[in-house]
């Protein structure tokens, strides 16, 4: 019989609630991203709607990029719970910490969108970039944990496979921490750089199938 | 016996979280479509309260026709995925850029509600609805991706439904771009036929059954 | 054997998604009504920030009150559904009506709050109770239509249950209708019903048992 | 066979929407905490960026306690319902109230950050914590109401166990309740008490295991 015990409701209980309240999280933040958008209320003279919707393109930006940014986390976080066969109290922290840095990317984007065109604006596009650092990091912490010694893991995941996605995630806080450190030479670039690194992780990966089952 | 072993928890994952995410981003941008409405302050002198609460009619029509939007969008993703078993890297990506659509709504929604009365109407009609032209577009290019080949469809699924289905959901876009250009003539004429398709397509359909596999 | 091959998963699915979809909405809703009440920026001089905040009262009071509406509603949608072993198309659209008055409750409570000592009180509170009414009623609408003939019902569901619970859910519109009648009179007699409505309704009912299985 | 029959979809579903909808309002409340994190419009002269979003600093700390209360919240919540086999109307009563709690800290976080440098202090801070503990003596009634008797739990969860809980539990609401107390004298005392205790709440326990069954 195909029923797969391992995935029995009693195990899956051990996830399938610190799925669903994560899912809330990365809901409701990607969706509360849209309050930073303003509807432009009193218009300078011979100024149109338009043009007055024009001039607020840094906070547009700022709104696609941390969607991106936000989405792609919500699907790496999905499939790292593929693997995932418990959780404990550690790895509920780490939850916690990852999910602190998703709920607070509404004011990063705000910051940033708003000082980007402003003398401040190396300040401002240091916290955007830094916040994004800071969640991949505390990305691939929960996967170490979790992965180290298969602590967490499906016992029939595949070794080889597990090492090569440690190895592939490494590459996640390396490239936004160099993305932030661009902003020391110039915010246009470290903001290229971070959009880029959403459309980027937004291709397919010929890796490791998405469950790991299939993989042994 | 009666369990269907196609839609067993292991292949249900594929599409369970995708669902339940899918589901917070619908019920969270629903919900926030009222911020939009707001308390009057300070009435103007000899103004009572329900005056200035009637001459806020445009926000409370803005607010319905998105909610109506917003919800038959949800009946129809959730219609979607009763005839998807499987989900793929792309047809995440293609339910984000949906997602971002739906998340994005409370903006025009405000944008289009304080400009209707206001020299820039067009410009704010032709984003509110052309919106949800690209909202529609959307849902269309998820469903063509799923549907080809039956490429994530229940394999069971009876070729001739599907192929009605894509020919019906086609007419979304194009009643929606419709509305737009009209815009451009008349805004009245544009919102009354927006919100026209939003009574139309909450009219039952006597089509294919909601579970695919009573149609086979 | 105990398993119920009526709730199986293939027929659970045509309640499950819209029971969380409406979870959804109903947690939002109840949570955004915290967004009314206001920490006071700029205290006139002479005025502590205690009695600042105790002058906000009515908002404490709205919130209270909408809270636990909201709440009472959530209580006995999720009662409702465990009679109901189908959803159809129709009852879908009833249930959107009802979440539209659910989403729309932080409008009216912060509308009651700032109006209830100002001379437009009664156009407020009419407004605010008046909401709850027609919560109640697509509530009932709901339910008629779910039990008319047993439409979506459980089949095994008791008859004379459901047509006690039918009777009993009736008088939710008519006294919340009393109370909006009432505002017309006194605004807090009124204010005052609501509120103890509220509190009637979180009395426990010697009833139908919650599942209509163990009826039978 | 190792299926569990006391979890059985028909018993679980007198835990699992109410799991559901406590989950959503945690996960909404928690992630509105950041709408209290302000960008600084208007920079006075002479004021970087960054030395204005430094003088914010008492927000970031009233975030992160709060952040770190809730979330603390969420996982004894989580926890609590790994013993619960069943729910009644007064447990749901009872759940409603914590979540009343839940759901109004993100006013006394905004008040406590507005505040604490003001001559109101001590009134914000006393609000601020007096908040966290009614939430702990919300959650001990809980508990208490559940495990009376073994009223709601699990028949075969140990009793030991669960008096080793319920003799823990009763600290949360002592200690908090101290910490308010504290702001009396110092408030510094206090919100620094208050911060301690997140993090000496999610210190790991050696106490039960996670699941009830796993001890008998």
């Amino acid at each position: 019989m195909s029923i797969d015990l391992r995935r029995s409701p009693e195990m899956r209980d051990d996830t399938a609630r610190t799925e669903a309240f994560s899912d809330g999280v990365f809901a409701i933040a990607i969706t509360l991203l849209v309050l930073d958008i303003k509807v432009p209320h009193d218009l300078p003279e011979n100024t149109s709607l338009l043009r007055a919707l024009l001039n607020q393109w840094p906070i547009y930006m700022a709104f696609l990029t941390s969607f991106a940014t936000i989405g792609i986390m919500w699907l790496n976080h999905h499939r790292m719970f593929r693997y995932i066969r418990r959780v404990d109290h550690w790895f509920l922290v780490l939850n916690g910490l990852l999910l602190l840095g998703v709920t607070f990317v509404p004011f990063p984007t705000s910051l940033a969108a708003e000082y980007v065109l402003r003398p401040d604006r190396t300040v401002a596009v240091l916290i955007y970039t830094g916040t994004f650092t800071l969640i991949a990091l505390a990305f691939n912490v929960m996967w170490w944990y979790a992965a180290h010694n298969h602590r967490l893991l499906d016992e029939n995941a595949d070794r080889r496979w597990v090492r090569s996605i440690t190895g592939r995630y490494r590459f996640g806080p390396l490239l936004y921490f160099t993305a932030t450190l661009l902003a020391l030479v110039n915010i246009w670039v470290s903001l290229f750089v971070n959009a880029a690194l959403a459309v980027l992780f937004l291709l397919p990966y010929n890796g490791p199938p998405a469950s790991p089952t299939s993989a042994s």
